[in-house]
């Protein structure tokens, strides 16, 4: 088992990681001073595949209930956090109760806001399914909810108590989405860690066959360099930004389609590509280093056409993003491999690059 | 002017107290780094007071708008912070801008939790007009709304940017809400300071008379002793109870007369009675300082008559309330003047205590 520890002084917190860790949970939660009454939130799907299981597991240790919720992003919004609240109350839940996210990041993103909001804050364990939020969203105490049509505007900065990998709950998991984490996870190598970048381009095979073993190491690399990166920046003031590589063409790319046809994941992926160009035309990165990083990125996998996305909505989309500051649009840029900085794009620059990028579609 | 401050590392703030000090909002707001960009938030008739001369000196300085709130407990919910973060949002706010809470407690609460939650936290500076707001709420960063039937039930404790406190307000406040206010100041000299407790007694008639220069004094007392418990215990896990002294009292019989007929000073006026005679009965503190003591709180004015409310009513109030743990009804106690003491209650001699109390009324 690899154990990775967040340095958050009062609210750090250990994320642990190993193939079969969900047939441990009953032991392992109880040895992390968990009380006694647990609630386990996932959606049907999950929930069939995972929580029946992990019930059973736990009730040899606690009281522990399930609680159902809608799957999907368009519910995740306070309609679905309410009807958690309601059921808490219902059940005579505590300050001592304690919230399980089985799932994704959307059902974690939820759950991690009920129990920030529920009595002022509630305990909460991170167990996620995905690649994406086992790399990613379950790491760093982002919590939070959509409100109307603006993403994660309702939220919290709020810690969990414990996040728990079993990366064996990545079999079940669709090609494409798995393929969609792979993106997030070459993304730290990209902009904290060259040897790493190179380790997941040497293991790419093997790391597509979803080797356990093989797994828990990148799963667990990934989520050192999280780790590392929000502790030092809890509260997303500067550092903490340079995970957002990718990011600012990904959410614009995302808002564009509406959030459909193509995944978080793929869009990041587009996102790399296109901050990695932008470097280059910025005179920061080396061509032969752009185009190793580009080549990397596209061995993941096929990336859904964008050719019907024009610059002009992508620029749009941008201006309306919440990380656009003091009238610029910020972007994370790669000096070299494992190396960033923070930069104005420049509209005209962010528009050519754009262009090239969906004509070569 | 008074400055207390909140030791809590980088969440720490400053606490300003001073007659006059609404009149110096532009600069003094400006002294303590707030972003440009400015949401008063107030209901109509805080608004009319003091919002409208406050918005004319910020917008000195700032960009200020307000933001009207229904006036009342029965408001302080979701459906209120709901509007908030739709005007924030039609207004295009970004991590940047500062919403002011300028009013009562409930005004406080939902404004923080909406700061809370809004972008996953923004600043917020509570200027409370309320004595109970001035010494009490305002202070230590619980933040929170009622869901459904139950107070407070969803929250978060967020720490303000900074407390703004002008005791010139108090001169517009009701001579019973201003009374409601004095059973929290006293609470204070009896759970931490018999110095204090000696100095208000003293001072009681010029207190009542809302002597601006003994008001701030004594506001200030009471803010640098919240502080202090608050930064020791930020989260509320034990020192902080102790704030508490009257509450287990006071929030059963609140809940009984459902919010009607009875302040919540008045609740912990009562409940501070009641809590000294059951410290007496325990033999925990000598009968002639519970004598003492319950003279001090009949001293600041008449509480209103409690003889409908039996102790078995309050029983199985108290049965529910969130404060009842393994199966114990906690009551914050005292030893001495300044030094407490937490026990179960003991439910018999809670009940026989509450009967000998409503008799006498």
């Amino acid at each position: 088992m690899k154990t990775v520890h967040v340095h958050l002084g009062e609210r750090g917190y250990d994320i642990l990681i190993a193939p079969g860790l969900l047939e441990k949970a009953g032991d392992l939660f109880l040895k992390n001073r968990v009380g006694k009454r647990i609630f386990v939130v996932a959606n049907d799907d999950v929930f069939q595949l995972y929580g029946q299981s992990l019930l059973e597991q736990l009730r040899e240790r606690f009281e522990a209930t399930e609680i159902l919720i809608p799957d999907g992003e368009k519910h995740k919004n306070l309609v679905t956090v309410e009807n958690i609240y309601t059921y808490l109350i219902a059940q005579g839940a505590d300050r001592d109760a304690t919230l399980v996210a089985l799932g994704g990041g959307v059902t974690g993103d939820i759950v991690g806001f009920a129990a920030a909001t529920f009595l002022r804050g509630i305990r909460y364990i991170q167990v996620p399914t995905t690649l994406v939020s086992q790399v990613d969203s379950s790491v760093g105490g982002k919590t939070g909810v959509n409100y109307h049509l603006a993403k994660n505007m309702i939220g919290a900065f709020y810690q969990p108590h414990l996040v728990y990998i079993d990366p064996n709950t990545l079999s079940s998991l669709p090609e494409r989405e798995f393929q969609s984490g792979l993106y997030e996870v070459v993304k730290y190598g990209l902009i904290y860690d060259a040897e790493f970048l190179s380790y997941l381009d040497c293991h790419l095979e093997a790391i597509k066959q979803r080797d356990p073993a093989i797994l828990e190491q990148v799963i667990g690399r990934c989520c050192e360099i999280k780790a590392e990166i929000t502790s030092l920046d809890e509260r997303e003031s500067d550092l903490r930004r340079i995970l957002n590589f990718g990011h600012t063409f990904a959410h614009a790319l995302e808002a564009v389609n509406a959030f459909q046809g193509i995944t978080h994941g793929e869009a990041v992926g587009y996102g790399m590509v296109a901050a990695t160009r932008l470097s280059r035309s910025k005179g920061l990165l080396k061509p032969e280093q752009a185009e190793h990083i580009e080549g990397v990125v596209r061995k993941i996998g096929p990336l859904p056409s964008i050719e019907d996305v024009s610059a002009e909505r992508m620029l749009e989309s941008m201006e309306r993003d919440k990380k656009r500051k003091e009238g610029q649009i910020m972007v994370v840029l790669l000096k070299e491999i494992g190396r960033t900085l923070i930069q104005p794009g420049g509209e005209a620059e962010i528009s050519e690059i754009w262009e090239e990028l969906r004509s070569a579609c």
